[in-house]
């Protein structure tokens, strides 16, 4: 089973391979529609059912009790542009091998489970060319639109539905009923290499928002306005750029994060002072109460930098994305299992989105991490070891096992969370 | 003749415009064919010969003296994006009436011209679309190298010589010899509207050249990296931006402008620390030492920025433009005409980049302004006066009769400027 998960995990990091070991496959290009083919394949091979949902989600699913909802496990392919091997596919790659070694096993033993079992492959997790991210899963859990995502387009005008259409995953299938979802990942922070554990569990995801920034100034000739008559839209993006930078030092270290990765300006010519910037601030933190107060911070100061060049700044909050609270029956069932096999375990919180995060708000849901090399991600020198990839495949298969004889049925309840809207989408 | 060229000045406004009056008529694009057509249509139609040369320049001829040299009037038809109709187009259209005007006055005097008359359009002045600017007539002059230029790509990858093609407007003609040129265009600055005055008759251009600036930090996640981790390539250039922007602050009031117009960043993507963010900044003065001053100024904090954020930041200077004197005879042609037409002139200087600047180096040449209103340009309200228009068209003709007999020869040698070398194209 180690080997064969390992030769399959380093043939799919071949999709979309770039030149310094990492993947570009975002969503619902060529190079994700080969991972797609791949994933199918694989899923044909061992006589599991194929089905494709109508934004793109992926499901290969094996029936050991006739009628019976399914326990989920994986991730998502797809990747951010020059992203990393291990974000996502792991996850995918883990939940492949553990089905197949649930289903030996159930054979082997001639059990009769409580549920069926699946495994999973999202749509657009990474939101690099279609926002937001997590848009499979959201959709699949009724908190994003689907008719609104599927309208969604990329910077070059393609729509979602365009773009699954044009890679042949733009399905049709029924979606699954689900019991249960378990998904693992790495950890994209350094905390379980510096400790050296092996597994993270996490107990509960950040806060997250994002703020639409819309900067409207005037076009004009860099040359000839003289600079007391220009309203540059691209000088009044910088400092804003900037104080979303420096806003995290009215907070306690390491307790918040913000950054603006994406803006476009216009015209965009060498010689045209621009007239439009628009970018996305990406606000997280442990508490909503300190994004909430960044952004309150952040408003007040953008509206000064307004004032101060006389132009108009829009300011948006979209993708608000509440505290979740993963159900402490999972936990429990994450740190006995990794017990069970002689590993170190702790509990952890994400700061990045997840697809489990969406998965937990409608079934119980465990969520694990395994050690990050320095802790970088979203880039081509994220790295894990084969041998921490095999340690959480192992977890990940008692827990899969334990999940279909119904482990964390009796907690179900527990795992209500707080209502979690999404406020708004960025057209 | 007025009328007819006021018609013809607020048609060809039309190809491309824009719901404020302005229009969109980047170079080598759709629209720009469309004002392209018109030209050659109404070269055809006045029984004039038209040739388009191996850069897309276009050029409507009028044999007088056989075998003479000609003296060209003209500008540029395309635009910045979302840019002002007066731009260019205006020293077309008066080009082409100043040259009828002539044609028929000399056929109603029966007089023998030493030279030929010719008006030209320009390929890609603005340089919005392709880098750098100024591109038709700096090849035309020798000063750019037209096989690299027809290499250029914009930015969705399509070169010169594609778009061109593409257009139709890829020529094979032979380049008409030159003995003299002449333009007019609007001030895009505030000095002759402030003054009441109808005419500048342009002196000498500004020193300017542009910086090429590649910040390359690494990629990294919004939410999961922690911020001492990054080193996020979007904060840098921001601080580069406002350093640019507030380089002036070292120099006397209106002596010196600067700016950034052009950026992109990779990968561009909501939730990924930007790895590269690629920026052109923009520097103007009167003096050349201003220019040189402000270069290093910005050299030596663009370096203490790479320092702080622990990432490099290559500079390249480009497109570097020196000074260029009009000759005295052609000032003095612009003085006298215009006063016995009995308007108002004045000398000025410009800031922007001209076709006349590339053509100066090769041949004596007079560069007029009429007024801007607001002094604003490369913008949709950019707006002259019919009347203004009028009174340089008026002005423009005297000075094109006065050129085909010869007015500027005895003074050519006098025309001669410094060395103007191109040092490095951007890629």
């Amino acid at each position: 089973m180690h080997n064969e998960f390992l030769v399959d995990f380093h043939h799919v990091a071949e999709f979309g391979a770039t030149e310094k070991n990492g993947v570009d496959r975002q969503a619902a290009t060529p190079e994700d529609k080969l991972s797609r083919d791949w994933f199918a394949r694989f899923t044909r091979e061992h006589g599991w059912e194929l089905r494709v949902d109508t934004i793109g989600n992926m499901f290969a699913l094996i029936e050991l009790t006739p009628g019976a909802p399914y326990i989920l496990l994986g991730s998502h392919l797809d990747s951010q542009p020059l992203g990393g091997r291990f974000d996502g596919a792991y996850g995918v790659l883990a939940g492949l091998h553990a089905a197949k070694a649930i289903e030996s096993r159930l054979k082997a033993e001639s059990q009769q489970a409580v549920f069926n079992i699946g495994v999973v492959n999202w749509f657009n997790e990474e939101g690099g060319r279609f926002a937001p991210s997590i848009m499979g899963s959201s959709v699949f859990v009724g908190s994003m639109d689907e008719q609104q995502m599927l309208q969604t387009r990329d910077l070059a005008g393609v729509s979602v539905a365009e773009a699954l259409e044009s890679i042949g995953y733009l399905g049709h299938d029924q979606r699954p009923e689900v019991a249960g979802y378990a998904e693992i990942h790495i950890e994209q922070g350094r905390i379980l290499e510096r400790e050296s554990i092996s597994i993270g569990a996490v107990d509960f995801s950040w806060h997250t928002q994002k703020l639409d920034v819309e900067v409207l100034g005037e076009q004009s000739h860099t040359g000839a306005t003289a600079m007391a008559d220009r309203h540059d839209a691209l000088v009044a993006a910088s400092k804003v750029i900037l104080k979303v930078h420096d806003v995290v030092e009215h907070f306690a270290e390491g307790s918040i994060v913000s950054s603006v990765g994406q803006m476009t300006l216009e015209p965009n010519s060498p010689i045209v002072v621009a007239r439009r910037v628009h970018l996305v601030a990406d606000l997280r933190a442990e508490l909503k109460a300190d994004v909430l107060r960044a952004r309150q911070i952040l408003i007040g100061q953008i509206a000064e930098i307004a004032r101060e060049h006389d132009i108009r700044i829009n300011v948006n909050d979209f993708d608000v994305r509440e505290i979740q609270y993963y159900p402490e029956s999972g936990l429990e069932l994450a740190e006995k299992t990794t017990a069970n096999l002689g590993k170190s375990v702790r509990r952890i919180r994400t700061m990045a989105g997840h697809d489990s995060v969406a998965m937990n708000r409608i079934v119980p849901t465990v969520m694990l991490f395994i050690p990050s090399i320095d802790g970088v991600s979203h880039c081509e020198r994220e790295f894990s070891t084969d041998d921490d990839m095999i340690h959480g495949l192992e977890v990940l298969t008692e827990i899969g096992w334990e999940m279909i004889f119904g482990a964390l049925e009796e907690n179900a309840a527990l795992a209500g969370n707080e209502s979690n809207s999404i406020h708004g989408i960025p057209a």
